[in-house]
């Protein structure tokens, strides 16, 4: 209900100043007429609800998702999922469970909503739970995603070897930890946005990601812009958004 | 000239193999297929060659800009531009400069090839030369760009008395000095990509950009990505690119 | 006995100058007329002493809470209390343990002898333990104490059905991890001192907290102190101070 | 204009539903109850609005404080004002002029509205600029300051001599560079809430008032906490603030 | 043998060239007329060995330990000795051993050889580890040690009821964690050389004691120098050899 | 195959253009006539390929290391090796493992094609694990190693006695933890490169290893380069191929 | 006036019990008994009283100093003082000014009141202005100083050249920059208390000193405490009082 | 005149013990046979002397030029000079001086006495200072340098039209500013020693040249090693040491 209608319900008498003004308070600020986040919370809730793991019991997470079951939910998203709570999870729903990246999704189906395909590209196989991180959120979200691992700038050939699946892409996902060069040199080669996602993969003076972070915020290639330090989560929720706008390349 | 070409070139008596493999050398990697660069690259010239201002004498700059010139481009980009340079330049070619945001743009021509329009919001009025280097790098770039400045966490009612352009925007940058909260705040309103800029505002314990960059990258909001401090073109350089993808919201 | 007692003491031949040098000597600083401290510690002893747990064995915890006991005292305040402390402890006296935030308090009495009520905000449900040792603590200190739970900035409508309670308070103490962003839009909101809480939830460049404390250190907002990372018992502390100085709002 | 007096509006038909909507867009989110905020700001606006010169010309901070100085404003601050904007200023209107602590009061009239005094100490003579910029913002708020300088702790008999002033405050304000530790030493002995503000002060691994902060956010004493480096201005609004509450110690 | 008794030994025909070469190679660089290093190895050996237990194993610990034991020696100081090193070690020879500060010292003997006393000092019960290894250091090496403890700076009056005995040491050494404040005001009251100890006791912004260390290093107070965190072996090392450069205060 | 020579397949018609586009692309850059990478490649291949074993399974590394042997391959090189990893694979082939440099060889054998020796230098006892794992890098990789260890700043007559030693090796790895002093001593001493290896042994301010790491990238000696902490096989790796450059000192 | 004599003229009828209390407040903790602190106070002052130059102006020195000089003190120092301050004084004083150091002594006298002699060793010549503020600071504090300058590890023959002048010294001082290791090798070779200074002096990573701080921290030597970064001051204090301590090596 | 000579000479009687002692004390540690070093040294004086400049006065440079030219020194190289010290050392000697790099060669001449030629290969145009301090000390020092500029990670292709020139180099020094990555993309493509060096070139989160130390430290490429910050002369040392090992490639 905006506010125009629940104004205009207190000029035909159907609402009381009182009752209005109580409205207002309890349906919280989208009753300023913000119908479009309303819209998009339906939206978004009609995809999917994210359910963040990392500080929640088995029991809550599977009660969140029963509850979205019960909506009839599909590909409901579970991050940072212990293994426990996916073995509970997966007792009484039909759970799909990454144990590397800690990947959750109930009522898994794919569904490709987006305008072109995700590539994820990542320089070492220690960075890979990060990048599965990054890649079933981004399926989860509606998109087909594109794989290129082990691809490191330490061995250009097989980063060359990829060029194509690479530069076809409509947004592109980097995951580098250790020195972090990856997605500079992916950004000169690529005219799509990029996500640089830095991974606490290394050891001596990594200073457990700050470095790669460091590296990619320094980027002298332009088009890249950084998550936090293993939040593959968050690169491929922008990557979604930026794949769903609408169009094609 | 492609691989395929110059191998057919070969297998024609056209060339030589020692004449092919010094061509090959010659035509870096493109030639080895990697058509999409070139042709990215000749389109991308064809709409504007950025100049970095910060490490180039006023001649150096004035040089590039008549050659540019000379080829008919519009909108010469040209950002960190001391006003020495921008005296110099101005005096042999048609310059927009601002001293603010020491962007200055030879020809400039407002042209709207974007999806829809970008908006640049800030939170203070420090915050302005990094947000006006924002804007009018996207305008360059040929985005309409919309400037929300002004609108702090400390004062949300400026915000929200915005919150229709910022909402209707396909793109959002937001620069943020101090603490950088403003594109938390932002990122949970909209539901389009959101462009985080930290800058050096502020005194003590901002540590010169790295408190809001600290913030910024640890943002609660999904669908936040960040770029480097001050980095107010690469911020209005990726925002333009995915103003330019294809499709409308 | 004060230093005045002293000397009329000497000055009536009760004392020697000797035994009175020594009583000055034993009686430390308090002796030189600084009752007020002598007066503030007996007023403060009248409502309970302070047990840190964390350097403590849960014999000595145990000693310490029973001499305490014997004298009758109430709301007998044991902060980071482990488990095994509170087995101890609780099978000889009356103890409330809360085992998320290592709070403990023997003979808990709700007494509200402060001027206001107390808001405890927090961000997300990651806070929580942080929270609830500022909560507990107040209250044991004498105050009535609101929480408001889980209103992070990425979804201000929660926290706006919320903002009569909010402003309502006398102070407010804001608990924050990852961002820590929560206290800036508070300390726009209210007219009362916010006392922020970084808290070490988050991961990546969270930095264990730091970044927390650096947003709210470069608040924009006015009115907002900082308190050290994770350190909800201060937070209740210096509120409780501020609420129990006489007058109301 | 509240809420429910628009709604009551729109029901005397004194207002039709457009109107009254966009009426509540106008008036950010006050408009929805929020009456406090409101009546808060009219009294703070009553009392003065701060101008903080640090990012203002001397000309945009004249044209602000005339405005104000025609509404009749008294006590009107104005923050990190530079000598050439003090010049400016003093030449039209009545200006009182800090040159150490960079703080301008215009129409400047001491007003004591608070419970109480609040004490202001500091270290060393290097803190004298930062603890003046606290005591004048206090004082310009309507609060009785007194001043205790130059009481290191490394000097405690200089401090004693001043004990019955420090204890008698409402509220204290404690500026210190170098090993930041005054804080903690009279957080030990007073029992009113004491913000710790950090300088710049020091030379060698005081990180330009790194290592202060760190010391008074660790501090062993209950009762402190703390504001940005060198903000003066911040430590004065917040003792103002509790001083203000209302009734006496 | 001395360079000049080796020279003079050719002179005499007692040694050919090419043996006193050899013998300036063998014998290091003490050859070359450095009698006082080798001296004071010999001095220094006669009191005890130092064992390092951190990266020694109890088999390795045990026979260095023996093999001392076996030439007379008192006193073997073993330093951060694990338990099961102690355990072992404690079948075969007289040890004691103090779990706490995990020294251990084998067949112990108390013995003043040192000019004065030497003063240890902590603030808080958790620095008893640290002070500790200071106190059981100094007295292995010969000097009487006073233990002055808990004597934080927040209850100066506990502090100032132990002033003689700090008053009238020789050589101080402050450990505190935390905010590290001790050192500075033990340093405005004493005229004896301090050595601060910084600690990793702490949490939140204390950084494993980095936090105590700068507030040290900054110390207003002149007549303080620091070691490393929690090193009180290094303290009363250093402590040892003041106290033991003869004459009295 | 190189480049010229699938052109010259193409000019004598024994392969299609087509075909030899595919060629290009299916061996990576090296086809483009990077003859020496390719050639580099055979050779590094032919003395042996390096796992490194810290983000792979035991199985995972017996399979790769079991094809290798396969091909005959003398010297397999595997770093970072668990012992469980070294227990498996330790069943199925012939394997040195040094559990304090959790370096694993399988077909050790010592060949020596180097053009001199490489000296290991290293500190203290905890450093050893760094150094063997680059000693036996080097040996692995066809260098005669020379052993220097415990041979710290603090004793310099121990390091003196080795001397010569040091002085005669061609490549020089000094690796020292704490305060990483050691290259800089032995950096004025010789007249070869210096290759200095910071390790995270120590406490306190070593940070980890930065506080030895930012000594060596200061040092004063001219001829010293440094890697990463505890990168003791980048060490030798750099060695060995300054050792191989051919010639002799 | 001690206490026992106010209490004594209490007792004797020559002063009231409040003018007594007045006396004992107005004389702060030392009335209490602490005459140690007051004798020590009342020699120090014979000696010289130091004048920090660093926060004072020149008429402010000149005021001090003057006021030293009224009452026949000699060796007046004063501690970064700026050439303009030197001018000034030196007109009206007797001052002996270093403008490397920026130490300035009125009435300068070389008195030697030590035990022995200090020796103020330093790598590099960069080092010499920390160098001379702790030699200039012995000297005028009553001792005797031999300075071994130049002498970096990179070059330890020239160390060699002076070990008889460092070993025979009662105290040493080494000021050292960039990687800071002389003080480890230092204290290797003596066995007197050695005081570090780290000096701001370096490029790139030597941080502005903290490098070379840490580095001295990290000491694998014993016996080697640190000051802050540049504090000659500090050290040539320290130096002065183990100096002081009476006896003789 | 070795040990062995001086002893002779004893025993000869040409020398008395006590003649001979102080001969060996002068000599340094060389006299005891490490005629090694001795020799090296003279050898390296053959070729030059490096002079410091930052931190001499242009007198001090020309009186140490000129004594160098007076023995007929070619290729003396100066470091750091400043342009005033450039113009003095210009009007009495033959100087080449680079005002970009500040690096000063008297009697320039070019000597090729290396095995191979030195590539130095830089990022950006902001890198060329760096760059060239690199480049005119590896030719001062006796190399044939040859210069790759311009060509960063964000543009491959640049890099790879000159890959013979950078793969046919014996040593190859890599200088980078930003994010620092050309060197792990350049050591994954030779097989010579790879000298990393980091410059200050950035802004944002460069921290002054701390990101790209990091980066290069990290480097995922084996066989790259690191120097200091901006340190372009030790890069230029390092590599000319190991051109100058004998052998060829």
């Amino acid at each position: 209900m905006k506010t125009i209608d629940i104004l205009q319900a207190v000029q035909a008498g159907k609402l009381t100043p009182q009752e209005a003004e109580l409205k207002l308070k309890m349906q919280p600020y989208q009753d300023i007429g913000f119908a479009k986040i309303d819209h998009h919370r339906a939206l978004r809730q009609g995809v999917q609800e994210v359910i963040y793991g990392a500080s929640k019991t088995a029991e809550q997470i599977l009660k969140i998702a029963q509850a979205m079951d019960a909506h009839g939910d599909k590909n409901i998203l579970i991050t940072r999922m212990k293994p426990e709570a996916a073995e509970l999870v997966g007792k009484k729903l039909d759970l799909f469970y990454d144990p590397l990246s800690k990947i959750g999704i109930v009522n898994r189906e794919f569904i490709d909503t987006g305008d072109g395909y995700i590539a994820v590209i990542s320089g070492g196989t220690g960075d890979q739970p990060v990048s599965e991180e990054a890649a079933l959120t981004a399926e989860a979200l509606g998109n087909r995603v594109e794989r290129v691992y082990d691809v490191g700038v330490a061995g250009l050939h097989r980063l060359f070897a990829k060029l194509d699946v690479i530069m076809g892409a409509r947004v592109v996902i980097v995951v580098a930890g250790m020195e972090g060069a990856l997605p500079s040199v992916i950004g000169g080669l690529v005219d799509t946005p990029v996500i640089a996602v830095p991974t606490s993969v290394g050891y001596g003076a990594s200073l457990g990601g700050i470095s790669a972070l460091l590296t990619m915020l320094n980027s002298c290639a332009s088009g890249v812009s950084v998550v936090n330090i293993d939040n593959g989560f968050g690169a491929g929720f922008i990557a979604s958004r930026i794949n769903h706008m609408g169009g094609s390349k």
